[in-house]
């Protein structure tokens, strides 16, 4: 059962967690912290990992209507940087019953009529879910600040509204764990390429994406400023090196695996005695 | 690419397709249709289908924003018949991305304050989507038929309604694939029972699991009217055979797998010229 599982032994994930004096600079796209020998581990690591994360989930679903636990998870990050292939290697073991990806694309008009959560707020995870967040309300502290369409005072309001919001979520049973996928510019480059190059992925590719490329330094800076402002202790961000697609999978499998683990959930007790019933 | 790919031969499905003169008890709950020479054969043909849905959902993904097909799967059967099962099997190698399970419980007060179509289609699924109803809208014409609470008009007015709303489903671009995963009273039997005496599935069983085997008979007829009244060309019904669980999987995954590769869908062509395109 959940309650009696071992949290595996792995690298110390504090380095990564976003806290006072946080610098995204310090961060190493390109980091390794979860190698090991040889790369077929690694991957026999993530395996692993999913099965731990699929049993998990399982349990977490079986108290979906006697419990209120839930959770979020947020990926942000650049183009390329694998937000739809972490949430793929990451619940690959996973049922579909309860594990729901919402992904939020630039708002419609209905959408901009109402405040910036609306949105998120209409699609956050019921007890016993799990809900993957494909880019987030961390859009609207970034495309804003980085064009110019709101001013310091509107995007400090906005980090505080965020703030404010994920208490409520926390309070209420949700487990909030979000994780920026952190990939180096030359890195892009290469996997824009490869996109570019592959008819199967051409269609991933838009000639918009460059434009934001050529405000790489910008959009640092808007997320270096959300990180520091956001983290929080009811919902922490976590810088996730994901120049390695392993590494990044194994990252954030493993922060997936010990929120769920930390819940210390067993299978709910039923409200009958399951000797006295008979089956005719 | 999907409008290349060969259709794997099988079974013939239509033996199982519910048509003219449908009876239900003509179907035999063990038949094993898929059945190969070993056990080991048919989970290795399994996991052979899911491969090909995973690469055929990538393609229908792909054409999310420019195309308008997608694919609801209506799973419906007694409890037990493993309808979560299925959609755990079926979608095994599937990325949540564009695979969403929509599940039924009893309406809500403000879900029956509206017709009974209301909350199934605010949950259909969207361009380059597989949903999944785990129980669904043939809810309405199962129990409320059974207990008495609708009379045959109403019944067969629901019938008419059912039709014509899978009819604007399948009109604007929604493949609608519907599954009653037919088991024996006797194997329903054997899986409550299993569910009782494990404790960790045992939150899986209700006490009101067996008010609803002492109806069987009127559920079976009331399966039996609603398969034929709206089985459609645009919507058809299968009935699988569900006391196998490797064979109901083989014949789901099978359907799925030949509905997305009869939508003949390839990536989209982009609507630049990648060789122009320099990324700096």
């Amino acid at each position: 059962m959940a309650s009696n599982r071992k949290v595996t032994a792995g690298p110390r994930l504090d380095a990564f967690r976003v806290g006072k004096g946080f610098r995204l600079k310090d961060i190493d796209a390109a980091a390794r912290p979860f190698a090991s020998s040889s790369r077929e581990a690694d991957d026999a690591k993530l395996v692993q990992i999913g099965i731990e994360i699929d049993r998990l989930q399982d349990v977490l679903y079986a108290n979906a209507s006697t419990g209120q636990h839930k959770l979020l998870v947020v990926l942000q990050g650049m183009d390329t940087s694998g937000k739809d292939g972490t949430a793929r290697a990451v619940f690959q073991r996973c049922s579909p019953l309860g594990v729901r990806v919402a992904a939020f694309k630039a708002p419609s008009e209905e959408e901009r009529a109402r405040d910036f959560l609306w949105r998120v707020h209409a699609v956050v995870p019921r007890a016993g879910e799990i809900a993957i967040f494909n880019r987030s309300h961390y859009e609207d502290v970034l495309v804003p600040v980085v064009e110019g369409w709101i001013d310091g005072r509107t995007q400090r309001d906005r980090f505080a509204r965020i703030v404010e919001f994920e208490r409520l979520l926390a309070d209420t049973g949700t487990t909030v764990l979000k994780c920026m996928l952190h990939i180096s510019k030359d890195e892009q480059k290469r996997r824009l390429q490869a996109r570019l190059d592959d008819p199967a992925k051409r269609w991933k590719f838009q000639l918009g994406d460059l434009a934001v490329r050529a405000k790489w330094k910008d959009y640092q800076a808007a997320y270096q400023a959300l990180l520091v402002a956001t983290s929080t202790r009811h919902a922490p961000w976590y810088v996730v090196p994901a120049d390695s697609k392993t590494q990044r999978n194994l990252m954030v499998a493993t922060l997936v695996r010990d929120a769920l683990a930390a819940m210390k959930l067993a299978a709910p007790k039923p409200d009958y005695d399951p000797k006295a019933v008979s089956i005719v």
